[in-house]
């Protein structure tokens, strides 16, 4: 007889990318039983019913956490604190309740305020530029680190849900790493919400561009271009609401960004051309770090267009 | 018999990752005969020799062009000028010459003036953050756009010869533009230097960080830094001769970038969410263009790490 999974019963809210690759990595790895989906939007939530994520679609949150051993929060982030403050109302307090949100410093704020007694803060630092449910896969977290932030509390029982949380996760394949909020969204901030801002800049002045066509842009954009779109084509919605939550954080490290860019157009000015090489010579060593750390792989997840 | 190749000498000037994986290209696809390599750094010209790049490695320029049908000039764009006033002086009048470089509109001047009788600029739009000869590889070119800027000279020799080397790109395997030379740079300013510039940029401005570690880095990088390191590991050298020669177009398209990024830095400061989302929402249709247009594959030559 197959052992009963650890989480009979998985309430998932929100059953975009990342909660439906959480949903079918749990199954495949044999920790999740049923999943009850709900979605902001109702299609969304039938859809990932259809295709398997889950098991029943409900119309609404409190049916789909009413029950739940495990949920799942894994909307945008600027819905993060509402749908904490309905978990809290509606779930067994027995409930280990996870989120996998970009920012941690607003959701846990909200969380101690409101939230569900057994929360902890999680942020698996894995992706694709693709949304919705179709696009989750099981095998998204594998040989990925996923940050803990949980909140400051010594009581036994919330420790022990910690502790819960952290086995999820590396059961799904993931490397687990602890860290406070306000850290996680520095860290975050360089290296994640930063070059996702960028990337987005970029599509945004190379698309304005009257005097070089579309047509051009994509031809030669294996010029270097291209790297930026991946990232370029994530989801606006839960990115415009990392940039509302993670303010500080992104403001700070984008004027450290702003500083260089007006060094090296200097240089470009002036024809500095030791300020150019010297700069550019500390690419090399990062990229060689990133490989040598399993970070960047030949097949990567995202590589399925 | 096998059929005599169509260019019997080749004369490499510079053996890095384009020099030798165009004369490995040229001899897989039976258009290239015997290779000599000269390269202003010795030990790089006797490696190319070494491991098949070439067939001799020459002291000097004169003997590696004295009785050559094809010359490839590949050397980073700053070395040039002085190289075609050498290739003129010691080729033989007939001799095909391209060179690979990644800026025109200097090279096409320094020709116009001193430069070989039948000189025509190529730019093929291939690469990957390696260099050096062992980078090389004979399949680099296929499948990518390769733009030649002619100049602008009516003889029945020159547009011969223009013929011959859009005929060589094609047997390689790349496809083939014709262009003028500011065109040129100001596509490729968009498209490859400008996310160059922007690559190195962020290196810079992450590095600089005290706030966060290079271990953290590297870690979290799947979360978008990684999508810039690729391009960012690129020959210091090369690119800082990209910016000196191709200041202008440089300068104006970082100038759009400047003010968009502005743009969004209000936008997250003020928690203009509209903005945001609106701004964000441009890169997938510019993803979907370039994967539907074959720059963008499940196995990227880059991917070799």
């Amino acid at each position: 007889m197959a052992k009963e999974p650890e989480f009979a019963r998985v309430g998932l809210i929100g059953a975009g990318l990342i909660g439906a690759s959480l949903a079918r990595a749990l199954r495949a790895r044999g920790l999740g039983g049923a999943v009850t989906a709900f979605d902001q939007d109702e299609a969304v939530a039938a859809r990932a019913a259809d295709i398997g994520v889950a098991d029943v679609a409900a119309g609404d949150l409190a049916s789909a956490v009413s029950d739940a051993d495990l949920v799942v929060l894994a909307t945008p982030v600027g819905a993060s604190a509402a749908a904490l403050r309905d978990i809290a109302a509606h779930a067994p307090p027995t409930a280990l309740v996870i989120d996998v949100g970009s920012v941690k410093g607003a959701v846990a704020a909200a969380a101690t305020a409101t939230g569900p007694a057994l929360f902890v803060p999680c942020h698996p630092i894995a992706g694709t530029e693709r949304s919705g449910p179709e696009a989750g896969f099981a095998e998204l977290f594998e040989n990925r680190w996923c940050v803990l932030t949980p909140l400051d509390r010594p009581d036994p029982a919330y420790r022990e849900a910690v502790e819960r949380a952290a086995r999820l996760w590396r059961g799904v394949g993931s490397m687990v790493e602890f860290m406070s909020p306000e850290r996680h969204d520095l860290a975050l901030a360089a290296t994640s919400h930063l070059p996702h801002l960028i990337a987005f800049t970029m599509m945004g002045a190379v698309d304005d561009l009257e005097t070089v066509t579309e047509a051009e842009i994509v031809k030669y954009s294996a010029g270097g271009f291209r790297d930026f779109t991946r990232i370029a084509a994530s989801d606006p919605v839960m990115w415009r609401d990392v940039f509302l939550h993670n303010k500080q954080a992104t403001l700070e490290v984008l004027g450290r960004f702003t500083e260089e860019l007006a060094l090296l157009q200097r240089a470009i000015r002036w024809g500095d051309a030791e300020t150019l090489e010297r700069s550019f010579a500390r690419g090399r060593a990062l990229r060689r770090a990133i490989v040598d750390a399993g970070q960047e792989t030949t097949k990567p997840n995202f590589g399925r267009d």
